[in-house]
């Protein structure tokens, strides 16, 4: 038995059973412990920010990590963009980083880097094991700190340490989680004040409170007393749909939502941050409360969101009966577009044919804005989004989620600029043959940015802005793509065939690619 | 003007005219003052790791470094890999990196991270320009920084530092960049005393001393003193093939290096590392030199490295008569292969095949370990290859060394595993119309590893290890992969097929990709 082993072994104690995994020369004798424990699911991605995005989808869907592998500072280095978005979804996950063997680091061989500082800006938990001795105490740790936080830990793993011989043990017993931490009585007490007042009171929530139940409590919290409900702009996973209790995230763009928040007195936090733009604009606000706006932290991140709820709506004594939540009514209220294809009438139709309990993964950054509100009324789903802002998320979060949970159906909303990203998911969907259907968003621009750049006041685009916002020369075969990678797919740029692909993707199973063009 | 504007200005007083960008909402006044200035060349990357890749593909060739345009840390996150390569090939660049406005970094706002922290371990200057009127000075650090080195330097450029305003001025005058660092006189005649002695020496090079002209420099010394010429296993560019003084990279495995360098007494280090293993082994040495080897640096890296071997030769008195360098063969003395193809086929005809001044840019990792011995007599060229271990750097680097040399043919040798992490660089070949031929090393699994594991003991390999280490299920696509991006490729399983293809490809302009399947 060696580090390595007893890395596995960990791992598997406390039920991380999933590896998605890139490996390298310095993990091999990692790779050889995974190969002796059929039991660890290895899942390969043909590039690190599809190991870590899936990571993060699988634990959204399972509320507890996967672990990763990830070969030296280049391999982590790859993956960090979507390890910074699993950190802003406070997503757990236990990446393991191959190192040289501690007494070859100093040879500064070709492959050696600073793996402590790449890895710092995107891990909430960071340790490094050095000796096999110390491989068990501190798996142990990062799992724990994962689950706790929740949040991203990094588990830097030396070569010697993974080879480093070990006594025979037995496997390790599952490390005893702490408690979440219950809400603070006198915030509570605070919270209902204010909603007893005259002042106009939103709820503003995120993490495990956008589940069905809590939000549920929300929902009547919010009834009973004439309190809006919000959540933060981005969040890792929403519960939504028929039956569920509505809400409603604040608007991305500064003035719409400087706008949405204007009449708000005060804000009871549970779990979120309070909202701020995401970037700043010469001559904007930063800061998108209204002035004097009064913030009450009834629960942080980590805590007991869940409990402080309940407690919330019992000191208010605010009744116990589920609220309805939303009628199932899937757009009929509206005609079905007919003709030429375009990002609302894809979303329009997406939202409508969405199976029970779809699980809806969203990266169409501009194009699909207008899915959130065509779905408000359709099967009960769950909404991933793009957390941090770092595109090349969605295709790894929707095959991530459908490893999690294989018997749903995932629909991957994607737009082709971000897409491109981490378009090599798309093969561990083959690989594993899993029910993901993707929908590209094909308009061959990176369409935020002209919004943006009218911003900062260019009307005109001469050629170089054309070719740096424009991805139209040549435009992308995403059929080609798609097969190239072993997956099935088909192009519509009418709404009729995009209705007639959609309803063969979503009746069969996955994976399928549709290239809407719109 | 702004801050944005200096800084294109700046760039462009000093010859830097080729950006490569995937920019984002934070550096829109960066991208309109570029706009502004059609004289910068413009060329996008679907993903930063082409961005990257391509910046030093084409310093390789030019001497002159690229800019490079990424968005906050997950941008400056997926180029990375490909730094910590430019970086180990001391490869001139100059990265500009935007981030938030410095009164607005406080927020936290979703797409904030430490951007110095990722920067550092691959940066060889990092600065951070805070204010519009630091932008000139700190540009003009950057870019001396790079040549000076030669290696990356890093800009962060706040939004505020880029939208800010100045008065207008002139184009800076160029920075003056000081005179390489002469070879100081007493390693000089140290080097020649110890090749005037009994002592087996070897003269281990890199860097610049690899060009036609050090080389040839280096092959009168060899010869006159009986030397070796040797270089480092990875490099930056070598001038090699026909008419050139031939030289052996240090090997890669360890126990070949160990071999290869057992009978030396003393190396002569021109620009060069100590050899040591790329990788820790249990039981296996890290530093490849024999147990009392003596080292001399001549000239280290940053030096004149082409003054430092002027400089001995002339110590020396050896003649100054270039010498005639290899005849050119072409592989005419072993007979063409038939039939199946085979990794060793397909590097024998394109060796064969290299037009004169080809560019080839060497990513084949293990499948095409013979190319290089297979070249030695092909007509002369420039031979670009993975430096810092970090894979996913073939398609880039060729599409960067075409975009410095649109006269000359680049041949991207690729291995498919590696060619997986930044496939979407031949987007890019397509957009500019580069004369690239990409060889795609279809053998559908990590070879190199397959070999590592038996390092390790494991011979058997179950489902985990199977599953981590091939790609096989299913079997990429690599025609449909490149039409996809608007590629013209063609697949080969015989030699016959191939080498009709590698002709047409070679005769005509690409890009070009052919899928050997091996």
């Amino acid at each position: 038995m060696n580090g390595a082993d007893r890395l596995c072994d960990t791992l598997l104690a406390n039920g991380v059973d999933v590896c998605f995994a890139n490996p390298g020369t310095s993990e091999m004798h990692f790779v050889a412990a995974l190969d002796e424990r059929p039991q660890m699911r290895c899942v390969l991605g043909l590039f690190e920010g599809v190991v870590t995005g899936a990571a993060d989808g699988y634990a959204r869907m399972t509320d507890r990590p996967a672990a990763t592998l990830l070969h030296l500072g280049p391999g982590l280095a790859n993956g960090l963009a979507n390890l910074h978005n699993a950190r802003r979804a406070r997503t757990p996950m236990v990446n393991v980083v191959g190192d040289h063997a501690t007494y070859f680091l100093h040879h500064d061989a070709p492959l050696t880097s600073d793996i402590d500082s790449l890895a710092r800006p995107m891990s909430d938990w960071l340790g490094r094991a050095g000796a096999a001795g110390d491989v068990q105490r501190l798996t142990e740790e990062a799992y724990a700190a994962s689950m706790r936080l929740p949040g991203v830990s990094t588990l830097v793993l030396s070569a010697d340490a993974a080879w480093g011989e070990l006594a025979p043990a037995a496997a390790p017993a599952p490390v005893v989680l702490p408690p979440l931490r219950p809400v603070e009585p006198h915030r509570v007490r605070e919270a209902a004040a204010r909603l007893r007042s005259e002042a106009r009171v939103a709820l503003l929530l995120t993490g495990s409170a956008l589940r069905a139940g809590p939000l549920a409590t929300a929902g009547r919290i919010g009834d009973a007393m004439g309190a809006r409900l919000l959540m933060q702009t981005s969040n890792g996973r929403v519960e939504r749909g028929a039956g569920r209790v509505e809400i409603d995230p604040v608007p991305y763009a500064v003035d719409a939502a400087v706008a949405a928040l204007a009449d708000i007195d005060a804000v009871i936090v549970v779990g979120a941050k309070v909202p701020v733009a995401f970037f700043a604009y010469p001559g904007k606000p930063g800061v998108l409360l209204p002035p004097g706006c009064e913030i009450i932290e009834l629960a942080r991140h980590g805590a007991d969101l869940d409990g402080a709820l309940d407690a919330l709506a019992e000191e208010l004594g605010v009744s116990t009966r589920r609220p309805a939540g939303v009628a199932r009514t899937q757009g009929a209220d509206t005609a079905m577009p007919r003709g030429r294809l375009t990002a609302d009438a894809v979303t329009w139709m997406t939202a409508r044919a969405l199976p029970d309990a779809a699980i809806v993964a969203d990266e169409t950054i501009s194009a699909g804005a207008r899915f959130f509100e065509q779905s408000r009324t359709s099967a009960p789903h769950d909404y991933l989004r793009i957390t941090g802002g770092a595109i090349g998320i969605g295709i790894p979060l929707a095959t991530g989620a459908a490893i999690a949970c294989p018997d749903r159906k995932v629909i991957s909303l994607q737009a082709d600029g971000s897409g491109m990203y981490t378009v090599q998911g798309l093969w561990t969907q083959a690989r594993e043959r899993l029910d993901v259907v993707t929908i590209v968003f094909a308009n061959r621009t990176y369409g935020i940015l002209h919004g943006e750049m009218t911003n900062v006041g260019v009307e005109q685009f001469g050629r170089n802005a054309t070719r740096m916002l424009n991805i139209d020369d040549p435009a992308l075969d995403w059929v080609s793509l798609a097969n190239g990678m072993g997956v099935e797919a088909a192009r519509a740029d009418t709404t009729e065939r995009f209705a007639d692909l959609l309803s063969t993707a979503v009746g069969g199973r996955g994976p399928f690619l549709i290239e809407a063009r719109i």
